[in-house]
């Protein structure tokens, strides 16, 4: 989820949805301060732009608040992206880089998925 | 996830991500065709509208297919859209309704939740 203001939204999973933080960090080469919760069974990541000209900052300016992409685990992110890109599927990250909590990530163009931005990450 | 059209998107994320079909259906209240997808361990939920005149018709005409919404599930839907709503929150759907599959769902609105539409649903 793309927030502005992340302390104000782990406040309100926190306070809703019983969330708790399982993580807290800051990527600098995507620009975003992160935060990992718990809901329930399942995982939100909460990301805010350290600045308005960064990919999260232009979202936030476009289209204001709200999800942004989502994730879907892999055992393997090289072989999986290696395998949709064989596919034909437009990939932002030919190999993986490291994301947050130093998982292998590479995200998918949503112009591939249904206008869905797609992050496949190693656990 | 909002799509334009739905057997494509079952294609793709059948081919892509292994994803199986769980369930097909109509929701004739919300004015959408939904498909229940298993992803791996999770579920992903695809709608698409009957007419341009639902909200997820307004909701494609106007951002383009994406995604939509996020569901929580709960035990009890009644009991945590009672204690939403005492907590403040703006509730779209002040008691249950029936959804997909017969389950029980309330929306939230966003703007209690950092932009984000929040079903919370029962198992």
């Amino acid at each position: 989820m793309a927030v502005d203001d992340i302390e104000s939204a782990v406040e309100t999973y926190s306070r809703y949805f019983a969330a708790r933080v399982e993580r807290r960090g800051r990527l600098e080469d995507q620009g975003v301060d992160a935060v990992y919760l718990h809901v329930g069974d399942g995982r939100v990541e909460l990301v805010a732009p350290l600045t308005a000209d960064t990919p999260v900052g232009r979202f936030l300016a476009k289209r204001g608040p709200g999800m942004h992409h989502v994730a879907f685990e892999v055992g393997d992110v090289a072989a999986a992206i290696e395998r949709l890109g064989r596919a034909g599927v437009n990939l932002i990250d030919a190999k993986p880089r490291r994301g947050f909590a130093d998982h292998p990530v590479a995200f998918v163009h949503p112009e591939s998925l249904h206008g869905v931005l797609v992050e496949v990450v190693g656990g």
